[in-house]
């Protein structure tokens, strides 16, 4: 057992989060997480009603989170007020909200005494969070898998420690895979870890075998930060975020030339090779420690092993003497 | 006291080496690091064998380092062979190679029983340099100031010491400024840390105090990755490498057409700008940690506050109960 605030505040047994990682994180990973003792989240990204209704089902009577693109969800509400509503009403463990102004959504959640986590890349981000109402601040650095954007995390999570004091909980996100990654965290003055690309690398989450196989594959420098995904898609992304994806013959093919990508027509086989895990026509989403993982594995046992370790070098059996 | 393989091999008492900053790093800051018990490392950069001469003099007796920028000490060898034997006879702690192939250096620095650091950017480079002979590997993440490359310091650190097993000692670099960063490290497995940009914030840097200043006024955020100042001075660096700087009037100005910076005109500028702290001609070289620093301290202090922070949160008072 490791307690922290972010245990207290949640009720769990393990301080960890797993990343509201979009089309991967369904109601079966988010499940599982929670079931583990961690918190799950739900992916709900771009904010798709009837995935997001199928993925609740899925987790069932599981205590999850749900996470949302916030720059998406201020569209989404503006166009079809209520949408929210939808989710909060669902009365999620919490409110995940990253890439955007999160201040009039984490207003109405907080009416619902829903608790929000604001996921940031900045250190003004951070405190503009806090002065808004964030409960649990994620600092997410650039090892990050999927979008994000320039901190690296050693240094950004003490910095955003340091800035937001006692006013909110410090989870720390990006490069984070194994127990010396909670323990490392955890000496920097977080409460906790996010972890989106050791969740994503699980049997439950929602990723193409070949995406999977690829991952296995490849060391932590075989990733790039890019916007290419986002353009073959037709997402409009405020220009501080680009996604980091591994590298592979998608990537390599477009990467010199991303203007070819905004045809209609990639749209849809941008689509179809994700689903399909084809990395000869998409990008398989994940982060740097995608270096640090060695199989795919259940949520439980990965959950059962990054505690097993953080305590060994919690109790001074690191590699150090 | 924190033993590891490094404090072991070098005589430490503290697990920490100061970076060696090319211009920054001379003689009197290698010197007072290594008194306080650290590794102290003369910034050899560029080769420049009349600078270094009188570096080496301002160490006196102090046991310090040097460090050299590996494509560079490869020029001056083939244009002037016999400059690394002038460093190797003055009999270095240790010699720091980063940023081309250590391999030719590395055996002859052997041959005279001086022990190699090669400092890394990408696992596959950690691995050449250990089969070459490397005794210790600085496995250098992005958010380090000056010259490095992508990788975020905190997958990478435990990505490399699973790579390198027990075949050489591994230190953490790139975004580390306290005692919390130390702890860390150590749980990610490395043996020490580097740290470069918190001795250049201190007395003893051959720093202006209009860049000091400056680092002062900024948080961690208000650093780039660029080339600007390698274009401004004619350094024609390996591609893989950028440098980061603390962003100000000239990087802001230069940005988006760094094609206008290349006149030799500029290059006398930009010297007269570093060599005077004027950020309206040039750009303070400094690391994302700038955000952690909040006074110019001497060396002595620093390695205590270090010392002391790492002791505590090592002993388990970490903000997590």
């Amino acid at each position: 057992m490791i307690a922290t605030r972010l245990t207290d505040k949640f009720g769990l047994s393990v301080p960890v989060i797993s990343a509201p990682m979009a089309h991967a994180a369904g109601g079966k990973l988010a499940a599982s997480v929670s079931g583990a003792g961690a918190l799950g989240m739900i992916g709900g990204g771009y904010c798709d009603r009837q995935w997001l209704e199928e993925q609740f089902f899925e987790a069932g009577n599981a205590a999850v989170g749900c996470g949302l693109i916030t720059w998406k969800l201020a569209e989404v509400e503006r166009d079809e007020p209520g949408f929210l509503d939808m989710i909060l009403n669902r009365r999620p463990k919490a409110l995940f909200l990253s890439f955007g102004d999160p201040a009039p959504f984490i207003k109405r959640a907080r009416k619902m005494s829903i608790s929000v986590m604001a996921q940031v890349q900045t250190v003004s981000d951070a405190l503009h969070a806090v002065e808004a109402g964030a409960e649990v601040i994620v600092a997410q650095g650039t090892e990050a898998g999927g979008h994000g954007s320039r901190r690296g995390t050693m240094s950004f999570v003490p910095e955003v420690v340091d800035a937001v004091g006692d006013r909110a909980i410090v989870v720390a996100a990006g490069g984070i895979a194994d127990g010396r990654g909670l323990a490392a965290a955890l000496m920097l003055g977080a409460d906790g870890v996010l972890m989106g690309t050791r969740f994503w690398a699980s049997r439950e989450a929602l990723v193409p075998d070949g995406f999977h196989k690829d991952a296995l594959d490849s060391d932590g420098d075989a990733t790039l930060r890019s916007i290419l995904p986002d353009i073959a898609r037709g997402y409009e992304w405020p220009e501080m975020y680009d996604i980091r994806t591994l590298k592979g013959p998608w990537t390599e093919r477009w990467r010199d030339m991303p203007e070819g990508l905004a045809a209609e027509a990639r749209r849809a086989e941008y689509v179809r090779a994700s689903r399909e895990g084809d990395s000869n026509g998409a990008a398989a989403v994940a982060g740097e420690a995608v270096g640090l993982i060695g199989s795919i594995e259940s949520v439980e046992t990965i959950v059962e092993n990054v505690m097993r370790q953080a305590r060994e070098c919690l109790s001074g059996n690191w590699r150090a003497r």
